[in-house]
């Protein structure tokens, strides 16, 4: 759970559909972390996660080996534009991978079977580790390099518009109001990085006020 | 490259094929971590590596997860059984997901197309993510989850035995002696766990002394 809007409605769904929730929070050096962290929180508050369920990782090494702006000061934060082709500068290599072998790691550890990931491949013009193709092949490595092979990543919105996900976390009363999706700023949303514009995009799509403060709401939809 | 004998070999071979090295080390709060960080500096300078192409990254979160006697105080390194099945205590879960996944996002940066690792399938017995099949599911979700989709991980000694691997260092002219493998000590190591069990057992049958100290040096093979 980043803090975000995706799994924060993912969340929502595992526990809609029976799963008792334990929450993964990865911060990786990138520029909002604090923010999300605080978001991570009170999303896990929410959802009634306790204190002793929940799991905080830093991935120091991401920030090490640079290569996007979310995790490198040298490289700006851009503007999105959401008619672009290839991943924009925000995509931190291979980003996913990591945070599903600690979702494993940790289920292997407490015996759970089910690692739920908010990825959405509507984002996913531009970043290749939120396709489904990626995850169908990532769970059959967890199958095959686990012990029992019974542990399973699950995407339940990774085939939603951001609209769809508005909306589904609305219908499940998921918390967002709590998250915080921008990867500039950390009191009042920018409303034109490439975060911000995908969920203002989703809101407007959807026809439901995002709660969160933002400094411009353009129009996006 | 752990500083231990497999990834020591593993690099000699990637060299001796014409690749420039460029040299991973993950710290994972293991018992003897400091020891084998001195070793892969150690086998570094020894396969003429520069500094600047060296990362060492910190995977502090295995040891938060626990599960493991490598990074769980409470759980003692037992001695090896070379015969039991299922994983030995010392099984770290999915770890090589975690290494493989620096290695890739590293990789993907700097733009390499190869990532090297010494898995070795004689150990597979016991820890799931030494098998081949692993490894072709993760460069599945490699090629899948990466932009460029060529980076590949290549396992030159997943189907050596120890003694084999050990010939091959041999005749390479590999570090062996700058290795460390010791899941216990840091000084001399034990010979009697799991990771010493395995090393004696390749020298033994490769017929060639093992050139590091050892409190005890039972007969494996």
């Amino acid at each position: 759970m980043s803090g975000g809007l995706d799994s924060c409605v993912t969340a929502a769904i595992a526990r809609s559909t029976g799963y008792e929730l334990w929450a993964l929070h990865v911060r990786y050096g990138q520029r909002t972390e604090a923010r999300e962290l605080q978001a991570f929180h009170a999303v896990a508050d929410a959802l009634d996660v306790g204190a002793e369920h929940r799991l905080v990782c830093s991935l120091d090494h991401l920030a090490q080996i640079g290569g996007s702006s979310l995790t490198d000061p040298s490289i700006p934060v851009t503007d999105a534009d959401l008619g672009a082709s290839g991943p924009p500068t925000s995509y931190v290599p291979f980003r996913n991978a990591h945070i599903l072998a600690i979702g494993v790691s940790w289920a292997e550890t407490i015996h759970a079977d089910r690692v739920f990931i908010g990825a959405v491949a509507e984002d996913s013009s531009g970043y290749p580790d939120c396709r489904p193709a990626f995850y169908e092949a990532f769970n059959e490595a967890v199958r095959l390099g686990t012990v029992a092979g019974t542990i399973r990543i699950e995407m339940p919105v990774i085939g939603l518009s951001k609209a769809e996900i508005v909306r589904e976390g609305v219908r499940l009363g998921a918390p967002l109001g709590q998250t915080w999706s921008c990867y500039r700023a950390s009191d009042v949303a920018c409303g034109t990085c490439d975060s911000c514009a995908l969920r203002l995009r989703g809101f407007q799509m959807a026809g439901i006020e995002d709660p969160i403060p933002y400094a411009v709401r353009p129009r996006y939809a």
